[in-house]
């Protein structure tokens, strides 16, 4: 969250996880060398952490494992303990387990409610508020209606059409089975979101089989004709 | 080995892990987009995978798990069976357990003889060799005799001196103590094999602590001087 300085310094010193998913957990591993983070998830995913042996790289002598609780506003505390200045409220989201946690033996692999969440990050400073949710499998209306009035809302922008890896020879699976909603269609999220008041509304989280990536695409037109903006490497916003 | 094609086609079809630990297993996690892959590993490093359930995300259905016996040369087979040319011999080197599978109550930390290997590495065609060995941490005599007549060898430059991680201020243990001996000194790598008749010899596994990697540093010239090359990203050899 700030850069730092010295020879192995990282400015990475806050780690969110909205889920357990390899894509996530595996990169605290990639932070392991020995610099000071605070780690936030929720209890669930905080077990899986607790009860696999290679997340004991992470020493705890230099990095907190900090619980999230579904719907409590918390401040991001830096290492050390000082305020980040910004805080946290997590809330669940449609999504499931993570895929190498799944529980083949259950309809629903075993997902529980705090699987997969989504944030809302307030600057204590401004009072101003974005909302970050990367993954998510449906949009039921009370979820919408959080989003109502929102500044700024990063979504999940995995896939265009819900049988875009089959088609494009990258996997078998639906979006909706990997626990992503696609972002065209009657029940896709430029859809869902069409009538919910929000100022910028940023698709994040986009696999390269998305043709929204392509800057010529029609896909690309037609979700910045429905107001929504793509996210890219390297993107700043202020807010 | 061999570049392919296709959205997420990556050229690395054939691994070969010399250890568990977190830098040579995590890859593992970010070569999972579907795409066949062969994984080789001593019974021990396969145990550690097998038993640890962030490892099922490798599609058993595109990614076989093939066992390196300790002195036996075999073919490395690319995924689906054909033969790549290039043939493996696994040994057991001066190593330690993986940081995250230590057993503090053994002085040893629990480490086995398959912990750490090296390999020596034959092209079919050209019956011609190389050496590679990016982890260990002492030189005995007989291995020092493996090497001897080699044309090429690959060895471990983690550090220069034993306490470059405490001086650096990158951490508190020695290099012997993290499986590694240094480069410098009566007991280092440079002097272990100064009698061996090696055609080329070239440091891996570089350390960011380790002046060596300085182009105009004291430490540099002196391994050069003694008939060493260091190794950068992007190096290419032709044996």
């Amino acid at each position: 969250m700030h850069p730092t300085h010295g020879l192995r310094d990282c400015p990475v010193v806050v780690v969110v996880l909205i889920s357990a998913e390899v894509g996530q957990v595996v990169g605290l591993l990639s932070l392991r060398e020995g610099q000071p983070l605070s780690v936030y998830a929720t209890r669930r995913v905080h077990q899986v952490l607790a009860a696999n042996p290679i997340f004991g790289v992470l020493n705890p002598a230099l990095v907190s494992r900090l619980q999230l609780q579904l719907g409590q506003e918390v401040d991001l505390l830096l290492p050390g303990g000082q305020a980040s200045g910004l805080a946290a409220t997590a809330f669940a989201v449609p999504g499931k387990a993570a895929l190498w946690l799944e529980d083949a033996t259950r309809s629903d692999f075993g997902s529980v409610d705090e699987d997969s969440i989504g944030l809302r990050i307030g600057d204590r400073a401004t009072a101003r508020v974005f909302w970050y949710i990367p993954g998510c499998a449906a949009m039921p209306a009370d979820l919408a209606t959080r989003f109502d009035g929102a500044e700024l809302l990063f979504f999940d922008g995995t896939t265009w059409t819900d049988d875009e890896m089959r088609r494009t020879g990258v996997g078998t699976k639906t979006s909706r089975r990997m626990g992503h909603m696609s972002m065209s269609g009657a029940e896709g999220s430029i859809a869902a979101l069409a009538g919910t008041a929000i100022g910028r509304r940023v698709f994040v989280h986009i696999n390269n089989t998305n043709p929204v990536l392509l800057a010529d695409s029609p896909e690309r037109a037609e979700a910045v004709a429905a107001g929504w903006e793509i996210a890219h490497d390297g993107l700043e916003i202020e807010l």
